[in-house]
């Protein structure tokens, strides 16, 4: 690479710092690239910024309380391939162009802030969380050091210690993560170094088996987890529930007492707070009595169901989560914080997650900064550039109150009791059974099913409803729920209620609007 | 949970759906909470968001060109706590005081795309990049099913396959991640998979060691990766590098045979392209000829030198590139993405990603949807919420085409020429060693030490000067650059050049600034 730089423009000093087309005489040329003033054409990509944000208020913010607005506007995958101009070229589009496709790409987008959109156990939109996200999108920080992010390290601690006090630790540690998923990981990881240390280094090789326990209905990525992390699959024991989904605390003992008589190393007790589809609480204090026994780690997948703690009239459902070694929260889903905001919570103070954690890279994390490096908490994390994810609940919080946040709660969980006593009294609708929680699980029985047996025949032919009452909900985009199969049961709705942007109205919409696309069934 | 609903004001029908005080006659009261209307105040929250954006556009996005504003507003932690009302209490906070928290927030922030931050991998701002987070962060996507996620699956499919196309593969794979070390983790574990399969089920247990060679200087994330999935730091073989930081073949080589003779297994060669501190490139074509000859899987992390191979005059920096197994490439940092977006691009076609991570969980994946669910992507992914990433990118490189992006990196690269020249001009300052890519590292040797012999207490000394220099420009915000130790050298900057708001004319301010911050050391 050869430097022919003109340097007279600079011996002349006659450069105006930021001009965009420098003196021809002044040029700095290297390579072929003129180096003066930058390059970027600032105006223009403000006004570009203002325009999208013009069509984001617009198109997405002011309707996201609009329920004459449609959910989703469905095209099939092959269609929206030919509407959408996916393409990237040689060179850029002009701006309108690039309007008109972020037009698109918002009229085909599902609504997930739509009073609605019901499908996943995230919905709505949080005002004071989006606000604090145009914040962060814009000053794109990355999470590691106190240097380069200190407003959002000190944030994520003070979220972090409060989230604490709401499990009812005195203490602990914790961080954010990108995703649910990832901090039972960290748990998984976490427990396992506890156990033995030197798995850090050496591996798990040449160990015994080491079994973990979680229950029948824990989330997929407990597999996920044991099979990233070496563990394999086979060593995730799935112990069975009751009725309601809960994990049988005898049946715990049982399979732990198995596991050490077949010669493999129990370590884990994952428990769930809020099962991903009947939203069912394990009873934590049974489980941590036997964790206790056995000496195991027990980590709460409160991703779901942590929200609950808020609330002091349905915290109960947690009762005994303090006795917990570590929980995974996700302020996203229930809180309204905006995907992905999601804890990783360790009662631990011994600095477990930074001893288990730490790479020490020399470049990112000098021991000879002029501050106190103990601010730098990125060494905890698997990942090395990290999103402020702690900050737009921050903002949420401090914009509603705990006393806001817990209204929050205790209206969705109000709204879900009313769905369940609609249920009841509508023909055609028919609960799995009496929710603890927010997923309100129910078959709708058309018309041509109501009289028929219970039999094989009725099941088989119920097992098809849900599927094409899906279809055509999505395609007239009235709204968005969803359904699956559950451990012997053929396909139901799952009704999930979060947002305040929704009521009572909403949910008897969702009934009348089921048996409107239903009853020819 | 008893429901004792009032339901007259149903049976009149005389409720208007959105209103926010309901006719007391027809209030529906549950648990205590009236469920009529939507609780939100969506005008308050509108106005809320109007009045941040105007504080983002102005105090953010407008000055991210101005050299006349400092990079950061130094404090330190505890000064910084008093500063900030971090506390989150009981009763929300009024609008006015929520809005003087966002412009306290963005004062005390690191302005990362102010042309004179050089800190990390990353900076400057991208206007397009930016319209389209904002986008996202209104639309709170997740990217799991084609069902929610449409629009951001059909993107992340067609960038993942520009990308492919750039690495030189005629097909392949792909998935975008939380980071460059959560991509190299999936890469390991990929490896692994494809080495032994049973590991999904059954993990490490009982296997021989399995080992994996990387260099000296790769990003710490490998042993970060290492550890999580359970194969241990210590079998992770780091192979020496040149005098340039680039893995030597046939020391590779050497190690491959030492650890059969050991009766390990290796599995997994991973080459950097672009290290962390020296911007180093490893030879591609000859690390890929050994790992042919003994059966290896060839992961290239180019997290940070992928972007060259936008440039046809740089992309030579990765020849061989196509010959590896996976690519870790983030086009957060040369390509301005935005924090994160960062992709790991696979060369097999036969599924492995989804047959090494999914879990297939029903209430997800259900098979019986009405459209084609080849297109519900999630379950390659560890993750289970997933954010929209590759869309950020998708609209930058629209707006700009692949043109623009190339311009970008060459922009980049000549500007580092330009300054390396410029260091070598100047008393006082010595380069490392000459760079590849955008990484320049240099001496400042203050006037007190330039007429020292360079034995053991000019070293010793030199090491204190980047320390007190940083610490002086941090305090003073005009500049921030890295500084690191590095295999057995003492406190050096490291100057990183990306964004193409930095001229010439900032490279000879970075010269400048630093020898008035250090020449009376």
């Amino acid at each position: 690479m050869s430097c022919d730089c003109d340097r007279q423009g600079r011996v002349d000093g006659d450069i105006d710092q930021q001009e965009m087309v420098p003196n021809m005489k002044s040029i700095v040329l290297v390579d072929g690239v003129v180096l003066n003033g930058p390059t970027t054409d600032a105006k223009a990509g403000e006004k570009f910024v203002e325009e999208a944000y013009k069509l984001i208020m617009e198109e997405v913010v002011l309707k996201a309380t609009d329920i004459n607005e449609k959910v989703c506007e469905w095209q099939p995958p092959e269609q929206l391939k030919q509407l959408l101009d996916l393409e990237m070229r040689d060179t850029g589009e002009p701006c309108d162009r690039l309007l008109k496709l972020c037009q698109d790409v918002i009229r085909f987008s599902v609504k997930t802030n739509h009073p609605r959109f019901f499908n996943q156990l995230y919905a709505g939109l949080d005002y004071y969380s989006l606000a604090a996200r145009f914040m962060t999108e814009a000053l794109n920080p990355s999470v590691y050091t106190y240097e380069v992010s200190p407003v959002f390290l000190l944030v994520e601690e003070a979220v972090l210690k409060k989230m604490i006090e709401f499990i009812g630790w005195k203490e602990g540690d914790g961080i954010f993560n990108p995703g649910g998923s990832v901090s039972n990981m960290y748990a998984m990881n976490l427990a396992r170094y506890k156990y033995c240390p030197d798995i850090k280094e050496k591996g798990l090789f040449g160990l015994p088996r080491l079994i973990l326990f979680t229950s029948a209905e824990c989330h997929y990525s407990m597999k996920k987890a044991a099979s990233f992390l070496g563990i394999g699959t086979q060593n995730v024991c799935f112990v069975e529930t009751d009725g309601r989904g809960k994990m049988i605390p005898e049946e715990l003992e049982k399979q732990i007492w198995q596991a050490r008589k077949e010669g493999t190393t129990p370590f884990l007790v994952c428990a769930t707070s809020g099962t991903t589809v009947l939203g069912a609480f394990d009873p934590l204090d049974e489980i941590a009595d036997i964790c206790e026994r056995h000496g195991l780690w027990l980590h709460v997948d409160a991703s779901w169901g942590g929200s609950a703690l808020m609330s002091r009239k349905h915290r109960r459902l947690l009762h005994g989560i303090h006795r917990a070694d570590s929980v995974a929260w996700n302020p996203h889903k229930m809180l309204m914080a905006g995907i992905q905001c999601c804890a990783l919570l360790v009662k631990d103070k011994s600095d477990l997650l930074k001893k288990c954690y730490s790479a020490k890279a020399s470049y990112l994390f000098q021991q000879d900064k002029f501050y106190d490096v103990s601010y730098d908490t990125g060494d905890k994390s698997i990942q090395c550039s990290r999103r402020p994810d702690a900050f737009k609940f921050w903002m949420t919080w401090k914009a509603l109150g705990t006393l806001g946040l817990e209204e929050r709660v205790n209206r969705a969980l109000a709204l879900s009791r009313y769905l369940v006593e609609e249920i009841k009294k509508r023909e055609g609708f028919k609960l799995l059974m009496e929710p603890e929680y927010a997923n309100i699980c129910f078959w709708y029985i058309p018309p041509s099913l109501r009289k028929m047996e219970e039999g094989p025949e009725f099941w088989e032919k119920l097992n098809l409803v849900a599927p094409a009452i899906k279809e055509r909900m999505m395609k007239k985009g009235s709204l968005m729920l969803g359904y699956q199969t559950h451990r012997g049961k053929v396909n139901f709705f799952r009704q999930v209620v979060i947002s305040p942007q929704v009521s009572r109205e909403d949910m008897d919409f969702l009934l009348d609007e089921i048996d409107l696309l239903g009853r020819d069934m």
